[in-house]
């Protein structure tokens, strides 16, 4: 199964080459660059080095002749990409936000066009398993949206409101340097860097509707002192109180064949470098809130290791298959 | 005017000594350390070097004869203290939460019986300025009740519900090495500590009802990979909507004359150091949820710092005698 | 292939279980702990979940029966266990000191008796290949003089002054807590812990010996606020002056089969969670000073990356089986 | 005494501003800067909101009438202003490398043209304080000289060898968005960011000879993942064997009237934000090697504070006036 990476030069490129270098039927033969290409991508992904010795190419879309194509490029870019794609019967997993939101709603939420449109998956396996396989193309969710919704989801149909309290590592912010990512701004400091309006909650209020909820849907992310993870705190308000071993067995029953969601105490470090969602709940005294806390890595279920798991689904691989990456801790 | 520091060992104790360093009429005369007792304060506070010759001490209470003490021992062990001190009029401020309450609450709250109980102010000046200067015993309030009450007070009595997330630096976890604050636990990583129950909400519920809000306060606290300070983003829901420009003149209002509330982006080392609470608030689309963010020093606003600034208004001083201290940015 | 961890609860013992996870040919069956025994492992490494179903328990050493045992314990607890473990013909890798050093050297370094000495290969592959297999016990080097003796290893004979001047993570410190992995005594910090005298200066002068050397060599470990890594900067001062082609030449040739070392600008983020030892030199203008530097995970190749090196070597496996981990960047 | 800051919108600038507001006779009335000329100074500093309501400005160097001014300018910018400034008879303080060395070295060193030298003290008053009342131009050293020198220098005149193992705070590397400072490449991670050839080894070597040294001087800078701080280890080796109580006896003597040095085990949170140089140090076993470590605070004793410390010296103010500010621990 041979596989190429559309932008792999970003954090997203790298953790898809990493993680695939554990799998068992895929091997990355295609890693594109603009700017790098010709240049080795262990020179810029050195942790890489002994693991490929590819180097980065600025093929045509149309001469990527792979099984499987992943596009790890921001989003209005992928929509150029797509099309050619999965004409040519190529399965594509798109990390980008391009397709995980209706067409009207897309447009409205990142105010472009969107020039070549498809119905697809939202590939949250968790969520949406079934759908997954019978696609070409399938949506990547959003870092955001991975975290918050499964720390939700088995309360959706009780809550009349859900308020999403994030807090991310830095890596989120992309490679290349910024007032945003700069060390002196974000070590040893903490800050909210969107206080009510961020457009990850376009894709947490679609999950919700999916799930059956009218909840109203709120989220507020911040940026920590950290490289990778994101943790996010849901505030679950109920109009019918509930009760603790309700809660227990609302989540038991949701997760239970699901591997990648582990029910235990969330922190970053516990779920590092990992495809895991580690989510813990508590009922307020009074039963009409509930908080619900879920951990990530947001590049690897928030991004590269969903996006293999999609592949998995896809493919007919198992769907661990290059995600049994145990967790690094501490 | 002399000062003792009842239990000058921990970090509030150290940082009452970094302060008063600055006072122009303060000069702590007495540390007190049962553990330290005979030891340079500069030994276990080596930054204080060159401000101060102090050595601990270990006096019987009755014979601590000063114009003010600071109690900076646990809740629990400043009931043992107050009474003496208070009785020989010496003016008193308590950095634990045993004067805070009403004390069928602080009995319920912290499971102990109150073996002396006085009724005095709550030490938050921006609320209870006119309180303080006629008490000799006065509460300093805790660290996340500062923050986060300042943060939503000046939308009170429009809110229904308030959530308080707060993410704190491991100094509030205090001077003793424990799994809580050991940094492999900490460095690089991030989880909620409490999810639906922490003492301090007790604190929240009393100011807000003191400002005449009927909300439901909820509180959730959260351990970041930083030494000092506590952001809390407040989700505050209203059940009329608001605009932006109402709640920026509520704000502007309220905070007028406040030399210690500063309307602007918040961020952890924007007020380090300082006694400083930093506050923005935005409105969400719709009007009915806005969210408010604060950020103080837990060990200066949220202790040290106001305790002094309490001091002040107990003996006349200026309010910011002592407390001149240029945040510390990066 | 059946595996026991002796001391299990540790960074170590976790890391054994980790990596061990993706062995194709070892198991662990026995993961013990006096403290937590009758415990679930995945209780106190809860990134272990899933990977995972042992529980600690607390055998007598002579009921342990396995192929392979690690002794995860400290120095002078690893003497009690070797001689029973060896004799019933379990291929033993000891983590800790007590087999390291000639006895002498031991006893005087670490001021205690060894009441059970054998004279065992030092399990530094890169060095002492040949002699691994051989041995039904090894002894696991140190954290510091691994990174440290890869560094400066090939300018050993040229060298006549060698300081090392290291940088370790906290994890090094342990799983206890104390007031040196304390965060608020390590983050947003630096200091030296020790200046000149390090037991593990020991370990660095006997390689430097091994490998012909006469350099006078020294040690000074500092302590860095990140979880894991060591990065070590051996100052080498040289008689002749040397080319930095020649220098080239010299670590070219010196690890040109080596797949753990990789030739490339070191960073603890580069070799994280893996068992590489990257290494980058530079000669100084004049050619009597090189600066040669290196980074490993002192969990990894400076403990349990290594011990199962060592262990693949024992057992006839092939030498990277179970360490095939990409590095964790960011 | 009216002041200006050349050059306001860095972490210098804002630190000159930090300081000088407890400053009992300078005020800061000018704070330029190209880009922000118009804005508030509070705006890109927030943190000194309530200290300052400067704008910045940009007005011809002709224009600027003070007494004082400090050029807080990137090395060769500075030269421009200097001459204008000195021959109006403003007493000036230069931040940047352009007239630390001489002319000659300096053109070497920097590969640039000086086109308007002048022979001017080297202001790290423990050593030149005799010289720096005598001059309307100052050369404020480097954050890397200031820290190595004050560790080695009592032993100057009995060093054959010293290597100064330098480790700084990311803050050194300026306000600007760069690969070098991005928060994922620094945080939880270290590197050496030049091995042999750093550009303050001159003023290392330059400040050696002037105290009588023959040593030979070696600088290796490292990036830490801290905000402020440098630590610097000085590897001090020499011919004839010393012992403890002599080199006790020696820094205390050097040091005995210097408020700013402290004899106490340095740490980078020991002196944060202070003016404060904190050195200790161990002779090895033998006699030939002496490890000495200093700590600063990049931004203050590594330039802003040492800056004011020289404009005290060079107008007759106290020494430490402006500059009693307490480390901020933790």
């Amino acid at each position: 199964m041979q596989i190429a990476i559309i932008g792999a030069s970003g954090f997203t490129g790298g953790e898809l080459i990493r993680l695939l270098a554990s799998h068992s039927e895929g091997e990355v033969v295609c890693a594109t660059s603009r700017k790098l290409a010709g240049k080795a991508v262990a020179l810029t992904h050195p942790h890489l080095r002994g693991f490929t010795d590819l180097e980065y190419t600025n093929p045509d879309v149309g001469d990527i002749d792979v099984d499987v194509a992943f596009l790890a490029v921001p989003h209005t870019a992928a929509m150029n990409y797509a099309g050619s794609l999965i004409e040519r019967g190529i399965r594509t997993i798109d990390l980008s936000a391009d397709y995980r939101l209706p067409k009207d709603t897309y447009e409205k939420v990142y105010g472009v066009e969107h020039t070549d449109y498809h119905t697809v998956p939202y590939g949250l396996p968790e969520l949406h398993r079934n759908e997954i396989p019978r696609s070409i193309l399938v949506a990547n969710p959003g870092c955001f949206p991975t975290g918050a919704t499964l720390a939700a989801a088995p309360l959706a149909k009780r809550a009349h409101t859900i308020i999403y309290d994030s807090k991310t590592g830095v890596s989120g912010a992309g490679v290349s340097p910024s007032v945003t990512n700069m060390y002196t701004n974000v070590g040893d400091n903490f800050t909210a860097y969107k206080m009510t309006a961020h457009r990850h909650v376009a894709e947490m209020r679609q999950e919700m509707g999916f799930l059956g909820s009218s909840a109203s849907v709120h989220f507020t992310p911040h940026l920590l002192p950290v490289n990778r993870g994101i943790l996010t705190t849901a505030h679950i308000l109920l109009d019918e109180p509930i009760t603790q071993e309700e809660v227990d067995a609302l989540y038991e029953d949701f997760y239970a064949r699901e591997f990648f969601v582990r029910l235990q105490r969330p922190s970053l470090s516990g779920v590092r470098g990992s495809n895991f969602c580690d989510v813990a709940f508590e009922v307020e005294e009074g039963g009409k809130r509930v908080v619900a806390v879920s951990a990530i890595d947001n590049l690897v279920k928030g991004a590269s290791g969903q996006a293999i798991q999609n592949m998995n689904l896809m493919c007919g691989c198992a769907e661990a298959d290059g995600l049994m990456v145990v967790p690094l801790q501490p």
